[in-house]
């Protein structure tokens, strides 16, 4: 036996969901945007909060230990980070993406285990349920729903925005664009530019609203369509951000066939998600939301770069090359020829 | 808005129950007892661990980026510490304690928000039953638990038997003793010293087995009793480790006297588990204990090293110190004056 290694290492990851869940319940409660109104003591967040008195100290303390939040003489306020980033009444919101891991994916992957051994999504499809589908259907949780995608997309436009050359090209066109959150941050940096985003039709009014709230409805405008069942609209560059992963192999190339299709010679699809580097043993966050896809998706997975550049190869398009977003994230660029 | 700031550590933490999902099943899969016995590629870990093909190499490259495995030429292998940990029939096995996190307290901890609001547990009491009466009826699961204990209380029983000066003392009994991890270690390290473990009666015979394992039998003895109906065993040292904890301040207090009137004048109390810090910012796996508390116990919750040495003072105790242990872990020692 090696005296030098201890189990800690393996212990504290086996464990680490304790921590995750306690920042989920503190998003589901609404602590840091209760806390964006100013510091408060343990007592006070207890009863505003209606917190049981037993483990509210607790609860507060581990948030302080993990940095979520600050404390001074006994009083607690968010952290720099989480009162930009979780206070419900700031257009920077983030916790929609936090609410939806909190009611659904932390209960769905209790089953991990049965999804390794069968293969089968273990989210609503259980009980013949869509949750896409049930989200469309509903306009106000679908707004919060695609208002926490654009929170989690703003690093990622930021980085697109500054690394891509805008300036080759006329119009953009973000496919499964959501709120718009890619194509407004392009069109503010790049007076030149003009397009949208394509999504399903129950999206139009939702883009709509958040394009005009940055003084941008003439230049960008929302296209509604399903990217199955119609072409896609044209553009000198097309996007697909986290989309791909969803779907099985014979999707994702029918995809990047349609986009080929849609583009003129010369333009440019540009993929973007957590992709998976080639060596398949850095991007932990990539090869997990493959874990998620397995979880969420009859067939979806995650892919490395290598892999997004051969099947752009195969459709057809040429110099393609992989460049490093936000954080876990990169994109992947294709050309068509002229 | 600052454009130094990036949602990405809340995302991480808030996601972290992925990874920690994906190394709970892979205990509870057996990857890591399999591949104990030599390499193995991704397709015969399918066949052999009975896996689905779609996301077997998804899930084992997770566990390579997290550490957990090792991967050359597309083989796969344990990392040194998973080896020695995470192997069923290593006698140094410590994923019995990650057994029973993914069947139990990863659903249990689904419910955190509903224990912060009304304070009550959230594991089996909430359907009437209670984990440790079942388990204690249940020889072999017992048997498996308390070795479970044994792996997570090697670390600190290897420090505390460096650190506290066993010399001056010639007995030793350990209260909750699980298979006698602590008095096993102490004894081994000095030969002048004997006693041994006080548990219920079900846990003697699995004590009493580990403890012949290592030639201790003829200093070692099981001592059956139940900590709350029972006057505690005498010894110029008592050692109560993870137990506190799991108790209200009344029943800690009770506990305390009950070890202050077991000990001779001059012996000493032994108190260790993840105490937290005194300024409560720093432990953060202590304060999540807490939270654990909560969802496991009734009135139970964790505490500060300055919280146990007043309340220890309070019983009589004096020259009340704490002293680091393994990881997360300290101890606090209370001398009963002569």
């Amino acid at each position: 036996m090696d005296e030098h290694l201890t189990p800690e290492s393996i212990l504290h990851l086996g464990l680490g969901f304790w921590a995750s869940k306690a920042l989920l319940s503190a998003v589901e409660i609404g602590v840091f945007t209760h806390l964006a109104n100013g510091p408060r003591d343990d007592e006070e967040i207890c009863v505003d909060l209606e917190l049981h008195p037993r483990a509210t100290k607790d609860f507060l303390d581990t948030l302080v230990s993990v940095g979520m939040l600050e404390r001074t003489d006994g009083k607690y306020r968010n952290a720099a980070a989480t009162d930009l980033f979780l206070d419900r009444n700031k257009p920077s919101y983030v916790g929609g993406m936090l609410e939806m891991a909190n009611a659904r994916l932390y209960p769905f992957w209790g089953s991990l285990t049965e999804a390794l051994k069968t293969g089968h999504p273990q989210n609503e499809a259980k009980v013949g349920e869509n949750f896409f589908t049930a989200l469309y259907e509903d306009a106000d949780r679908l707004e919060q729903f695609l208002h926490a995608m654009t929170g989690i997309s703003m690093g990622d436009a930021h980085v697109l925005a500054d690394k891509f050359p805008w300036d080759r090209y006329e119009t953009v066109i973000d496919i499964g664009t959501a709120e718009g959150c890619v194509p407004v941050q392009v069109a503010t940096r790049y007076p030149h530019l003009s397009g949208g985003g394509f999504d399903l039709p129950p999206a139009g009014s939702i883009f709509e609203k958040y394009v005009a709230s940055f003084g941008l409805a003439d230049r960008l405008r929302f296209y509604p369509g399903d990217f199955f069942s119609d072409p896609l609209p044209s553009a000198d560059v097309l996007v697909m951000g986290h989309l791909l992963h969803d779907w099985s192999l014979d999707e994702k190339l029918l995809l990047l066939r349609k986009a080929y299709d849609a583009l003129p010679g010369g333009g440019a699809l540009i993929v973007y998600e957590s992709i998976i580097d080639d060596d398949r043993r850095s991007n932990t966050f990539g090869l997990l939301m493959s874990l998620n896809m397995l979880i969420e998706t009859q067939d979806g997975f995650d892919y490395t770069g290598a892999d997004c550049q051969s099947w752009m190869s195969e459709v057809g398009f040429r110099d393609t090359y992989v460049e490093a977003l936000a954080g876990p994230d990169s994109m992947v660029v294709g050309i068509k020829p002229s």
